[in-house]
């Protein structure tokens, strides 16, 4: 099976790791316009040989995982160049664009929309390691748009890979991703600018921050290059989140002002169900 | 030696566990205003007997972990009980109230102040373990008001037991670790408040939350009962945070509604430097 990345970082890379594992018919073809990221992944064996759009007729597979913006031009370009039978796997953060915009692509049929839950804030080839997938879930948009036989295709390397399936359209894959993944990366990002700007002056004072801290800004180390579309893509999603989770710190703040600690402790008190629901989503390998 | 620990939680109790790991003479006598967790710290052999109040002048070693309005009752009650060479440690998350209400104490040379930055979402006596404060930073303020010999006493143990020691005075501890801890404490609940709220006939949504979400939400199962007073008495400080946290959030916001890409890619770009401070502040056991 002849499995085309382009882009090889994180995403595209544990992707590449994981098939190889699995199979060993399987010969990873890496495409990226970043050369020394595919050097790299040949370094590391993360992809077979290094190839190009003009070899992308001899796809069985291509796994797409590089920033949304990008995405848009370069998914089309793919479903070009692959032939009838080939699966072309978009990885990215936001769906709804992708999806309108080949909404009459002529092989609409050969493509499937996903995003598979397990980004971390590593990027690049270094990133990817075998396992990455284990019980993490893969969103699947619009699946009846992809031809049946392509849809099974992808399906069994998601299952063996361990991924959970759900499926979900595009534009609720949009709304909710911005509260429990974009909002995420905002909160932490400012989180991380509002100290180094405060602190700037007194770097040792990190020797204060404990664990808290760091899982708290852990999401501020992402890269701008991946984050900044994903923004630009979701706006009026990531607004509406932002709008709500502002207000929630005025309200905070408020309560604070006004000496109200009751409201405080029950603002807090009724969040901590959060275990609960972190439980169930803590990941597990399958 | 004796060892009486005031609240057999997270940091009482794991205080309680090293020491008894290091020394075989340690005795740890367990004082708490909640009964259950008290059998709870016996048995699982965190405390070696109940106690009370009355037999405090028994004590050689003193470890106060409550909530720190609690701390402001029981500091000077303890000092008032112990003998005059007896060390009382407050491990409280501020210090600046405590110190100041302690300044004219009679046993003042008997009280060392300090934020031993271990702590984290989990509280109660089940979440106590041997080698929690290994690699961590310990903050003493106004080291000097204590009587040098018991300095050196607990200076010993906090070496045992692993700990790096900053000496700080109280009020820029509570102003930076508003920064540090307190801070990423709001974000984190505020966060978490507003993916419940939005979410809520919706749970299953949580199925894509992915480790980015749970990290950054982590302290949002802390504890309510320990961290309302926090917010109480460094009320100021934590104002000034928040005031700085929601204006980079407006900011954020503002680029956004202007499409700004440029502006939104510089400030996670600049922000990105918190990976070499975290790596300064990662937790390795010397």
């Amino acid at each position: 099976m002849n499995v085309f990345v382009v882009g090889v970082g994180l995403i595209g890379g544990s992707f590449a790791l994981d098939l190889k594992e699995l199979n060993s018919n399987v010969i990873i073809h890496g495409i990226d316009i970043n050369e020394s990221h595919l050097q790299e992944a040949m370094e590391l064996g993360v992809i077979d040989q290094k190839s190009s759009y003009e070899n992308l007729s001899l796809a069985d597979v291509v796994v797409i995982s590089i920033p949304v913006n990008a995405a848009n031009e370069v998914v089309p370009r793919v479903l070009d160049a692959v032939h009838e039978d080939a699966v072309v796997i978009d990885t990215g953060s936001t769906k709804a664009p992708l999806c309108e915009l080949l909404v009459n692509h002529p092989k609409r049929r050969n493509f499937l929309a996903a995003h598979p839950i397990a980004g971390t804030e590593f990027s690049g080839p270094s990133a990817a390691h075998v396992g990455l997938y284990a019980g993490k879930t893969n969103i699947i948009c619009e699946v009846e748009k992809t031809a049946f036989k392509l849809q099974e295709r992808a399906l069994k390397i998601f299952s063996d890979i361990g991924m959970r399936i759900r499926y979900m359209d595009p534009k609720s894959h949009d709304r909710h991703i911005a509260y429990v993944s974009h909002l995420s990366h905002i909160s932490s990002f400012m989180l991380g600018k509002t100290v180094i700007e405060k602190e700037r002056n007194e770097r040792d004072i990190f020797d204060m921050a404990g664990s808290g801290f760091e899982s708290t800004v852990r999401l501020a180390k992402s890269s701008p290059a991946m984050w900044t579309p994903i923004f630009q893509q979701n706006k009026e999603n990531v607004l509406e989140t932002l709008d709500e989770y502002i207000s929630n710190l005025l309200l905070f703040k408020s309560y604070l002002e006004k000496d109200d600690f009751q409201a405080i402790f029950s603002a807090m008190e009724s969040t901590n169900k959060i275990k609960e629901i972190l439980n169930g989503i803590v990941v597990k390998p399958i």
